[in-house]
C-alpha cells in the first residue's frame, strides 16, 4: 500500500484543504492519506478554534485515511522544530513521500535553496546575527538572510515555504527516504483575508467567522459542509470557538502569582522578557491590548504568543528539554481513522517500532504529559459540568472510527 | 491616650461585632480601638465575603478608630501563628490591653488553663501526639488533650475560646506588657446557624445571605446600616460576594498545570497531600465535592482549605518561610482610622519603630509581596475592565479615612 504524509493544522478544515488533499492523492497515487495534526494549541502558540477531536471528525469526513497528533511539544514550536517533530512520525510510519503546499509548487525551487542554503552556510549566519544585532528577531533574519540566496526561487517571506525547506530539511537530517513533494496552493495568499471564489486561508474562516458573532453563513461558502456541521454543533452546544481571549483571564492569573524566578523557568522566557510581561500584565485587560503593550521588533507576535502559551500550560524549560530527550517523536498517537486508514496500520503493524498509542491513560512519557496539560489548559474556559466531562474525554479518547461519525457527516 | 486592641476579621461586621466593640469601650475606658483585621483571605484558608477596603469601611462606621492590616502569611494559619501575628502588630503600636470574645466572659479561667498547660506539657503532647496516631488532625488533638486539663473550665472545643488562649501565649512569648481581657460573647453560639434576638455569628450571616440569592432583607436585622449599605453597593455593581466557589475554577487550573514536585513545595503540602488532590481534581466539579472528596479524619475541612488556598496563591514552603524571617510582623500597613486613630498614630508616631505603611508600592518585603498576590488572585475573579481597575486600586490604596466616606454611613 502506498501512504503519503501531510502536515496539517486543520484550524478549521476548509475547501484549501480539500484542494490540498485531493491534489496530493492525484500527483501521488497514494492508496493512503496520513495526517499529522497539531492538537489543541498551534504553532502560533495559540489555541485550535476547535478541540483536537473535532477537527480529527473534520479530516476523516474529507478523506483523510489516518490522523495522527503532532504533540504539544512540537507542535508550538518554530518551524525547525515542528517540522522535525512531524516527519519524524510520518517516517515512523512508512509513508513514501510527503506532499505540501507552497506558492510555486516547484519542488526543484525548494532544492535549489536548500543547496545554496548549505554552500552558502557561514555567510547566512553572518546575516542573521548582524540582523538580530539590529534588534530582528531570528524568524525575520532567517526570512531575510535566505532571500538574498533565494531570488528568482522560493519566496521565503511565505511562512508555508518555510515550513516546506524545513520539512525538507528534516528528511535529509532524519536519513529518511521519504521523497517531499509540493503542489501548488490555490485561490488565496495566507495572508489574504477577504474571500476569493470558494476558497479562502484559516486565518480569514477564523476572522470572519468571529466577525460575525459565529454565524456560520458568514463561511459556508468556503467551508465542506462536514466542517459547517461540526462547528455548528460546537458552537450550539458550547456558545464558543476556542480562542486566546478567552485564555487570558487564566494567564494573568498565572502570571500574577508567580515569582520572577518562577517565570523565568518558562521555556522561551529568555532575555528577561518575564519583567516586559510583569510590567504589563497588571493593567491589561485583555490578551491584545497585552499583546500590543508587550510586542517589539524584536520579539514578534507569534514569538510572545508561544511564550504566553507556555506560562499558561506552566510548561518549563527542564519539562521541555525531558520532552525532547529523544530529538523525535517516541510513539504515536491515534486521534482517528477509516478503514482504509486501519487496513493500513493493521498490515504495518509489525514494522512500526514505536508503540501506538488509542488514548493517553496506559502510557507515559515526558512529551505525553505536556499534551495532558494541554488538554486540561484547553478545556479549562468552559463551564463545570462540561469541562471535567470534556477534560476526561479527551485524556481517554480512543481513535475516533469514520463509521461511527459517518452519520454526522451527511449532507 | 488609652488604646486597646481588638482581632477581627469582620466577615462581614455585624450586630456581635457591634456589642464587642461598645462592651470593650465599657471595659477597658479606651480612648482609641486598633483593630487587627485580616486581609482579603481568612483564617479558615478562604476568601473573605468582601474585599478588605470594605470590611474597613465597616469597621470605621462602627467606630473603630484604627484599622490594621494582618498579612497573608499570618491571616490563614493555624491559631498560634495567628495569633502571634495579631499581638506582634498591637504590641509595636503600643496598646495597653486585648479584648477578645469569649463562651464564659472569664480571664481567671484563661489563666488556669495556661497554668496547667504549662505544667503538664509532656503529659499534654503524649495525648496529642497518641491521637494522631489515631488519625486525628493536630487542632481535633489539642483540643482533645486540653479538654483533659480544662474541666470546669474554658470549653476548649470551641475556636474562639482557642484563639483567646492563643492570644494570651503570643502576649507571653513576646515578653509584651500588653493586658489581656475578655467579654462575654452575646446571644448566638459561634456555630449556631439561626438567628436569635438581633445578633447572629458571621457563619449565618453569610449562609443566610447565600441561600437567599444575596437579598439584604434576610440579613438586615443582624447587622448595621453601615454594613448593609456596604453590602449592597457591592453586590449591586459587581453581582457577588466572594466565595470559594468562585475560585474553583482557578484552583482546578492551578492543580492541573503543575507538577506533583511543584505541588509538594507548596506551604501546607506535607505527606503527599498533594497526590491525595491531584487524584480527584480531574473529575470534581465544584469545590464544595472536591473538598468533600478528599477530605478525611486526619484532615479537616479548614486544614484542606488552607492547602488549597495557598496553592491558589502558588505560596511555596520557601515564600512563606521568607515572608516569617522576622518571626513577626516587620511593617504596619493602615487600612483606615478616623481622626482619633489619625491623632494617635501622630502622637505615637515617634515611639512606633515599624514602618507605617500607607500604600503597597513603596515597600518591600516577602511578606508583603504575597499580599500583593493575594490581592491579585482575590480581585481575579471579575471580569475586564473591573479585574484590573479593582487590583490597581488595591494596590496603590490609601488608608481609608472615616470622614471621606461618612456619606456612605448615613443612615
Amino acid at each position: 500500500m502506498q501512504a503519503t504524509g501531510i502536515i496539517v493544522e486543520y484550524n478549521p478544515f476548509h475547501n484549501g484543504h480539500l484542494y490540498h488533499l485531493h491534489e496530493t492523492r492525484k500527483l501521488t497515487g497514494a492508496d493512503v492519506v496520513v495526517a499529522v495534526m497539531s492538537g489543541n494549541f498551534l504553532q502560533r502558540g495559540e489555541p485550535a478554534l476547535l478541540p483536537k477531536e473535532e477537527r480529527t471528525k473534520m479530516a476523516l469526513a474529507a478523506g483523510v485515511d489516518l490522523v495522527i497528533e503532532l504533540p504539544y511539544a512540537f507542535a508550538t514550536q518554530q518551524a525547525d522544530v515542528f517540522a522535525n517533530g512531524a516527519i519524524s512520525l510520518l517516517h515512523a510510519l512508512f509513508v513514501q513521500d510527503i506532499c505540501f503546499g507552497s506558492e510555486s509548487g516547484s519542488i526543484e525551487e525548494f532544492h535549489t535553496l536548500l543547496e545554496k542554503k548549505a554552500t552558502h552556510q557561514h555567510t547566512l549566519q553572518q546575516i542573521i546575527k548582524a540582523k538580530m544585532k539590529e534588534g530582528i528577531s531570528y524568524p525575520t533574519a532567517l526570512s531575510f538572510a535566505l532571500e538574498q540566496l533565494s531570488t528568482n526561487g522560493v519566496d521565503v517571506s511565505l511562512p508555508n515555504n518555510i515550513l516546506g525547506m524545513h520539512y525538507i530539511e528534516a528528511i535529509r537530517q532524519q536519513q529518511s527516504s521519504i521523497v517531499p513533494r509540493t503542489i501548488q496552493r490555490h485561490g488565496s495568499n495566507y495572508h489574504d483575508e477577504t474571500f476569493q471564489h470558494n476558497i479562502a486561508s484559516a486565518t480569514s474562516v477564523r476572522k470572519t467567522l468571529l466577525t460575525n458573532d459565529l454565524s456560520l453563513s458568514s463561511i459556508e461558502q468556503v467551508i465542506p459542509t462536514a466542517t459547517a456541521n461540526l462547528l455548528d454543533s460546537y458552537i450550539s452546544s458550547h456558545g464558543i470557538i476556542h480562542h486566546w481571549e478567552h485564555y487570558f483571564s487564566s494567564l494573568k492569573y498565572a502570571l500574577l502569582t508567580r515569582t520572577k524566578e518562577e517565570l523565568a523557568s518558562i521555556y522561551e522566557a529568555e532575555e528577561g522578557l518575564e519583567n516586559r510581561l510583569l510590567a504589563h500584565i497588571t493593567e491589561a485587560s485583555s490578551f491584545t491590548s497585552f499583546m500590543e503593550a508587550i510586542k517589539t521588533k524584536r520579539y514578534t507576535w507569534t514569538r510572545l504568543q508561544r511564550l504566553c502559551l507556555h506560562i499558561l500550560t506552566n510548561t518549563t524549560k527542564k519539562q521541555m528539554a525531558q520532552a525532547h530527550q529523544e530529538k523525535l517523536v517516541p510513539y504515536i498517537r491515534i486521534l482517528g481513522m477509516n478503514q482504509q486508514g486501519q487496513r493500513y496500520l493493521s498490515l504495518m503493524k509489525k514494522k512500526i517500532e514505536l508503540p501506538l498509542l488509542a488514548n493517553t491513560k496506559a502510557f507515559s512519557h515526558p512529551l505525553l504529559e505536556l499534551d495532558k496539560k494541554a488538554s486540561a489548559v484547553y478545556t479549562s474556559i468552559h463551564p463545570e459540568p462540561i469541562r471535567s466531562a470534556m477534560l476526561k474525554r479527551e485524556l481517554t479518547l480512543h481513535p475516533i472510527r469514520y463509521n461511527e461519525i459517518e452519520k454526522a457527516f451527511s449532507h
